[in-house]
């Protein structure tokens, strides 16, 4: 295993090796201006000795794939194999959102040079940037909306079926606060966050080079995750909560009497938030997908599947910054105390 | 099977045998009062030949119990074996009330005389009375709030385990209209309500001759219906909707979040319609049962089942007389909604 870094721009870090997580580090390691070390959990055994089968739309099929190197904690990989500190440019979080068990701040303290360390967030949900802004108010976040199709079949078998879609932008500071006038930056502020988005643009242009479908850089990056929003706070959670497919959900005229007031009062929050969405957006959300689309979403098969479901970043955190904001939010409400019965209920099933 | 009705005071038709109607159908036999000709569907042919096997903590057990007439449809009810029209004082329907699949009017036409035959609802929901009273606006309707635990073992096996306890009352006039004053009815109506009163009176006064455990008279018994409605409303429907048993949406605080101010929102809806409850019922219904009690609502049965729920009666009506009055229940509104999802999943089911 090549643990030399001496050809490479950057040293990135990855964190989480799901689908999604191992074509990032499949592209990153392409991409030729990176060295990738990943970071694997329950899978750094098998994977280690026998790497990844891969068959990608993007990127066809390989055989034993591994980047640069692969460790099984964060600790590990803080520290080079001749026992040097490495200091990490980048560190790429592509776990499953669950700050309530494993909060990404404390998953990426290890890896983390204050003042240099850029993190770029691949995950779902709203206010995720948060706690990274607070814990290192200096270094860079960027986060990613990601529309990949890619899963993990047992053991080591990634399959991505929809190709690597995404947009990227850097957080310049806590998600929840109205975003504010540029013209109110201090000349320090405006030098900062200039290098900031530099290293945000770098990571992009990186990205595209290891042959990602289509990754785009915007400048407010926090749309396009209230944009996202839109599906994941709506079709993902009252499918998960009526054990619905997608073309049943509409079938049933749930998409008007749930749905569609939701996706207008996340619409709201995000107008409040200061980043309005065209009006447009709602209806052709609502109504992109077939009837018959027998799409089963995420966190349905969460659900069915007991494990724990990305609710706080998705409902939890949009609705704290409603509250904030004074925007009513009727239907989400209820459906969010809903599902924090069907988490209560995995979790206990967890504790047996 | 002796179907003269000389030494009867009254003669009864009781449609639906399940759990409930079959032990009504035992009291009202036991009465002495009353010649009892029960309406079976799909267990009719079992049970002509059999009977029932009734194990009841009021009667005792008893093999092959049948009342004076058993049928397989209203339409034979209503004529005698010697071919002659029979007139009943009493229809007592103890059906599922599932009203946009089977309503109950359809279903009694054939045994109803106009101004004579009193109509007893021993069925669960809010306004179920209505299309009653629309269709035979002379007759008397009386209702009934029960408590008895009672249910069937396929195929003829009747076991009651919970004391037939109830209120019954008679309804003057369509639920969803506020309660009026007494001292505005003219004197022929109150001559008119004051010969319903009496035929609710004497069924009552059956009733308990018959052997139940207890069943009163009450002049409010709408009032006793938005109370049983605080559970059926509630529990029933959140528990069906999040798959868990009494015990578990408690101790997932789904009892705070969700049932309590569902509650609030049904106790103002009776508020609103007249019918002022204590307001020490709430906190009473909703922290009467242990946080281990295993008990599973029957809408959550039906749910698991693919059998159609009582989500009309039970949620669709208190919702419309809310509209009505203006009062606002945005938790009712949102587990409507939902369960409608769920309801349509069962339709389509049993297209299939």
């Amino acid at each position: 295993m090549a643990s030399s870094s001496a050809y490479h721009a950057y040293r990135v870090c990855l964190i989480g090796s799901g689908g999604v997580g191992t074509i990032a580090s499949l592209v990153l390691t392409k991409s030729g201006q990176a060295h990738v070390t990943a970071v694997l959990r329950s899978k750094f055994q098998y994977v280690a000795e026998h790497g990844w089968d891969i068959e990608s739309i993007d990127h066809g099929t390989m055989k034993g794939w591994k980047p640069h190197r692969v460790v099984g904690s964060a600790a590990e990989a803080a520290v080079e194999e001749d026992g040097q500190k490495v200091e990490f440019d980048y560190v790429v979080v592509c776990t499953k959102q669950l700050p309530d068990r494993n909060p990404v701040a404390g998953m990426i303290a290890p890896v983390m040079t204050a003042g240099r360390t850029t993190v770029v967030l691949i995950q779902n949900g709203i206010g995720i940037e948060d706690e990274i802004v607070a814990a290192w108010p200096s270094n860079t976040v960027v986060s990613s909306v990601s529309h990949i199709g890619s899963g993990i079949e047992e053991p080591n078998r990634v399959v991505q079926v929809g190709k690597d879609v995404s947009k990227m932008g850097v957080h310049y500071g806590p998600s929840s606060v109205v975003a504010s006038s540029t013209a109110s930056a201090s000349e320090a502020d405006a030098e900062a966050n200039a290098l900031k988005k530099k290293k945000g643009e770098d990571f992009v242009k990186m990205y595209n080079a290891g042959g990602a479908h289509v990754c785009e850089f915007v400048d407010d990056i926090e749309a396009a995750r209230w944009e996202k929003l839109l599906w994941n706070g709506t079709f993902n959670t009252v499918c998960a909560l009526t054990r619905t497919d997608v073309g049943e959900i509409q079938r049933s005229k749930g998409r008007e009497s749930l749905l569609l007031p939701m996706m207008w009062e996340i619409w709201h929050i995000a107008e409040a938030a200061g980043h309005a969405l065209p009006d447009t957006i709602v209806q052709w959300m609502a109504y992109r997908l077939p009837d018959d689309c027998a799409y089963r979403a995420s966190m349905l098969l969460d659900l069915e599947n007991s494990r724990p479901m990305e609710l706080e970043v998705i409902l939890g955190n949009p609705l704290k910054v409603a509250r904030r904001l004074g925007v009513a939010t009727p239907v989400m409400d209820v459906v969010y105390k809903l599902l924090q019965v069907e988490a209560w209920k995995i979790d206990e099933l967890g504790k047996k």
